[in-house]
């Protein structure tokens, strides 16, 4: 019998081959309720100059996919209804809904916005070529002890609201020491969604990371 | 068959009986990560003046109950290692370790730290008198709209990190608005783990409510 999990990776390989093949890269982005997920990303959009598509998930409401689609971005809302994370079925099924009829999408970003959770979303792919986590300086630095999995997962982590920093006891030492640890390669940008402080800086690392996949396309 | 939630339900329904039997008001907190949990604990716990042990709850790391036991508050750690939430059978096991041989705690406050989570612990009873919530400031005032059932579940709500919000952009009608859609008699109190501003009321309001549990016994 195939476990739920086996089952979830192998939608979520077909999802990502699909994806790959049109020159789509796919950024899984994960974080804790209100760690900024929706501004850093309208930020990183503003700044790609590349065709990005987003996929909101939420337990509840349009709020986020409500703002994107004001500032003229692509966007669906997935709500779970009470689920704490994405899974590849679901998202797969959202993505088919950002193409018009008889429209293809390709060479572009597609950004998932997953749950608000620093726990489970970490635990299921759901067709992603990287995982991007969002940590707010306002959790405090505790983070990467507390809730491993999510940052030894993730090719980027994005140390957000520094715009904050003045404010909060934050030790950025014990922080890096607690990525560090878990995910040695991993690179840390601090950014603000707020002021966009550091957000060039993601977005070209983005583009770069995304070069072979969207360049499959010519 | 008997489902995991209904296993659940009567061990906390057992537990939560031979808590009050002691005279041993039971709080389960919830919250995001880095919502301030353990902050706003330890300053609560400086105001009521009775016994109060605590159990905290984390995927990993003992920062939280170290922190406790060096201001001299008895405190046990569970790490689930991964699991998203705490459950009744983990909560009663780890109570016991808070009883030295052939002592029986009565007459006090037993404080469960949940999960860093707005999610999945509000699903799940865990033994409590009641559930309160605490939303920091610094997540924005759109959390009871995203995470409504933690907000629906709380008895009381702590908005926590009001320090910040000379410097965050917090629409604070808005936040009420959802909480009082969803809960209309919850109530809601303005504090900072920090400076302590707003704890002496919370904690008015806890020994209030607990009275007729700690005095069972006199």
């Amino acid at each position: 019998m195939e476990s739920v999990y086996d089952r979830n990776e192998k939608s979520a390989a077909e999802f990502n081959k699909s994806l790959t093949e049109r020159g789509i890269f796919c950024v899984n982005i994960m974080g804790s309720p209100g760690a900024g997920k929706t501004s850093v990303l309208v930020k990183i959009i503003e700044k790609l100059g590349l065709p990005a598509y987003v996929i909101e998930g939420d337990i509840e409401s349009d709020i986020d996919s409500r703002k994107l689609k004001s500032l003229g971005i692509s966007a669906v809302q997935i709500n779970t209804g009470g689920a704490c994370h994405l899974d590849a079925p679901v998202v797969s099924d959202a993505f088919s809904e950002l193409e018009p009829d008889g429209v293809n999408l390709n060479r572009g970003f597609l950004f998932i916005e997953n749950i608000g959770n620093l726990v489970c979303p970490a635990e299921f792919v759901i067709g992603e070529h990287i995982k991007l986590l969002i940590s707010s300086a306002a959790e405090g630095s505790d983070k990467p002890y507390k809730y491993p999995l999510a940052f030894e997962k993730a090719d980027i982590i994005l140390l957000n609201k520094c715009d904050l920093l003045d404010y909060i006891d934050f030790d950025r030492e014990f922080f890096m020491s607690g990525v560090k640890k878990l995910n040695p390669s991993a690179l840390v940008f601090t950014v603000s969604g707020k002021t966009g402080q550091g957000i060039d800086e993601a977005a070209a690392w983005l583009k770069n990371r995304s070069n072979p996949v969207i360049n499959i396309i010519k």
